[in-house]
């Protein structure tokens, strides 16, 4: 397929951003995720907590969580909910990256954003709800509650985020070029399988 | 994955079949869709053509088009609607052929019907509206309705058939281990994917 750019979709606790960061190794080409965060906090005036925690989240919920004057944003918020006016930056921000280098970007709807170009390869990865468990607790610890709960609630708010600004299903096979199950097939070798087809 | 069954579901005119077809004779495996539907018709007593037009479409259609009681069948029939007793057939039918052989299984919500099963890899084929298109008019030839129209009416029976046995979304990544956009990446290059995978 030759492509410059890769999009790694994932459901949380998937493996999808250590696929993503092993991808962007072996390709040896950038990688956007924090640094994603960073450069849309920089451009939006909003920290990169409020970015991590709300940018790939439900609307209603973080709309209501935040007021629509922020210091130093440009007038062109005004009249925006807090999460639309989010959307239009990390739009543009995906965008411009995507124009400057070959790379790997991790989350952010990136596949929807940049839907019209020819030389992305779109990736979702997925895992079943015990392997996803038992990596979230390993990584993050355990929690108040159950690790299936946080799963369920982190999914349910990336599909209605997704939803409402793509109007499309996330997780749907048909928006990307390619799904894998890190659990079932080990995370080196998604990256391995990836980097092979967008080598052409 | 050293996967023993594969199971290849698949959007009408992506070319899934074609992959099938491919990767069984890379594998050197048996190869089960026509094949699959003589069986079924074997043990139901309905003929094959009614299965080939039934068996993956919506429910409601086909119990109101086929009367309960066919020549031949068992008394077992008796108070299920047509589509409920095919689809019984049909998940024996499946169920033995994996016990029978390493195979690739085209269709029939064999991803479902063998999820328990830690032999299997299951694969999604999909590609977008004008590779479908193309392929049908090519294939098939012209009918009344646009190809557009009868690529949607031919997904939507098998979304519905799907959700009413299995209570899950056709095509959605999560169903299966890899999902493939054939029109982006190729027929020939998805069956190479799937058999380097399938092989461990």
């Amino acid at each position: 397929m030759n492509a410059r750019i890769i999009t790694i979709s994932r459901e949380f606790g998937s493996g999808g951003r250590s696929v993503a960061k092993l991808l962007a190794q072996k390709l040896g080409v950038a990688y956007y995720d924090k640094e994603l965060v960073k450069q849309i906090a920089l451009e939006s005036g909003f920290d990169a907590q409020y970015i991590e925690e709300h940018g790939e989240q439900a609307p209603a919920a973080s709309a209501l969580a935040y007021a629509f004057n922020v210091p130093g944003t440009p007038g062109i918020m005004r009249g925006m909910s807090a999460t639309d006016f989010l959307w239009c930056i990390q739009r543009e921000v995906v965008q411009k990256i995507a124009e400057k280098e070959p790379c790997v970007i991790v989350g952010r709807s990136a596949d929807y954003i940049l839907r019209e170009r020819k030389d992305c390869l779109h990736v979702f990865i997925h895992a079943d709800m015990a392997f996803r468990a038992e990596r979230i607790v390993r990584l993050y610890g355990q929690s108040e509650k159950s690790p299936e709960q946080r799963l369920r609630d982190k999914d349910k708010k990336r599909a209605v985020n997704y939803k409402h600004f793509t109007g499309q299903t996330w997780g749907m096979s048909q928006n990307y070029h390619l799904s894998l199950d890190s659990g079932a097939i080990g995370i080196e070798r998604c990256a391995d399988l990836i980097a092979e087809l967008a080598k052409g």
